[in-house]
């Protein structure tokens, strides 16, 4: 709590790799998204799904869940903060973040959430940050059990 | 999507020159919002309004637009997020984030709304940032041609 | 408002600071919160009540806070944005930030607010950034006074 080994300059970098990540995935560039992910990397994006693996594995799933909004015209936000990251041993970075999801629709206000925790493993693969592994849980899911 | 030729030390100094633009902006200092643009400045915050320009012209548009809540005791405060840089050949940074604005009355809980996207241009001037233009995009009129 | 003194570097640093902090505040871990506080630290999160002084002192009142939540299964989550920080002559920083409390129940979707304000003072504490106060304003209560 009182301090982190992991640099300022590698904090800001990751603050922008994120940026560029989820304008990508919010813009509906799923390849690009999942081209933010190492070759073998995996997407879980609900604790109760499988986790989706490789980035055409990802791109597949991408698609697949936004079926939901096939003839409802949204435009998602992803907002993230508070990103914490921690050194690993074998030289990842493990990262823990709030993401508050907000889906406007034409002519509306934002609706907010849900509330989620991404909990990122991340790599530096070829001189670009890249994630390892996403693991996105939900607040209104696990709420009830952290009390 | 892969990396970033901008240095993270200038990705840090633009999250602050945000800020306290930002925040002077929510004050309802409006010279000194004016201020962070150059002289020659642009500033378009809706795409149905001509673009302001120059610092004075910025500066009365924004008493303008703020008549509205005359005899209205708001506090409003925009929420920026993932902001992305992109360094162009004339040596000016272009920047893309997401803005996100707050509004709280006495009392009251703050109404969310709207969910925008600024685009920026944003130099270096005699040593401080400033931008050259904005131009803020508005989810909910865009949502329906986006899909 | 054209500039700061404060280096990007350690502009970083603060932002991975209240990273830390907000997530062991949001997590119940009030103890690791008070230790991001100096031993003499104060925290005024209200206005209207007295500041909690010292780390038990402020440990103490953060479980006490949170008795209203007995039985009530909650995640909240406290969002910060625009942080702006200014060199003190002393040596020490201020720090002016937004912060959202968003409070998710099980099955449900986020409550947004109260809109706040820290206004923070730090300090380097034998190599770790430490708060040497913290008080937070709330928008609805000074909405009115503003305008």
């Amino acid at each position: 709590m009182t301090g982190s080994p992991v640099p300022p300059e590698l904090y800001a970098e990751v603050l922008h790799f994120y940026a560029r990540q989820m304008q990508a995935l919010d813009g509906g560039d799923f390849e690009s998204y999942a081209a933010t992910f190492t070759a073998d990397g995996t997407f879980k994006h609900s604790p109760k799904l499988p986790a989706a693996q490789t980035r055409q594995g990802i791109t597949e799933a991408l698609h697949e869940f936004h079926k939901k909004f096939d003839g409802d015209p949204v435009q998602r936000r992803h907002y993230f903060n508070h990103v914490v990251l921690e050194q690993q041993e074998d030289g990842s970075l493990s990262s823990t973040a709030y993401a508050l999801v907000l889906t406007t629709r034409p002519g509306g206000r934002p609706d907010v959430g849900p509330s989620c925790v991404v909990n990122d493993v991340i790599v530096r693969d070829r001189g670009a940050l890249r994630l390892k592994s996403r693991a996105v849980d939900h607040d209104q899911e696990f709420a009830a059990v952290a009390v």
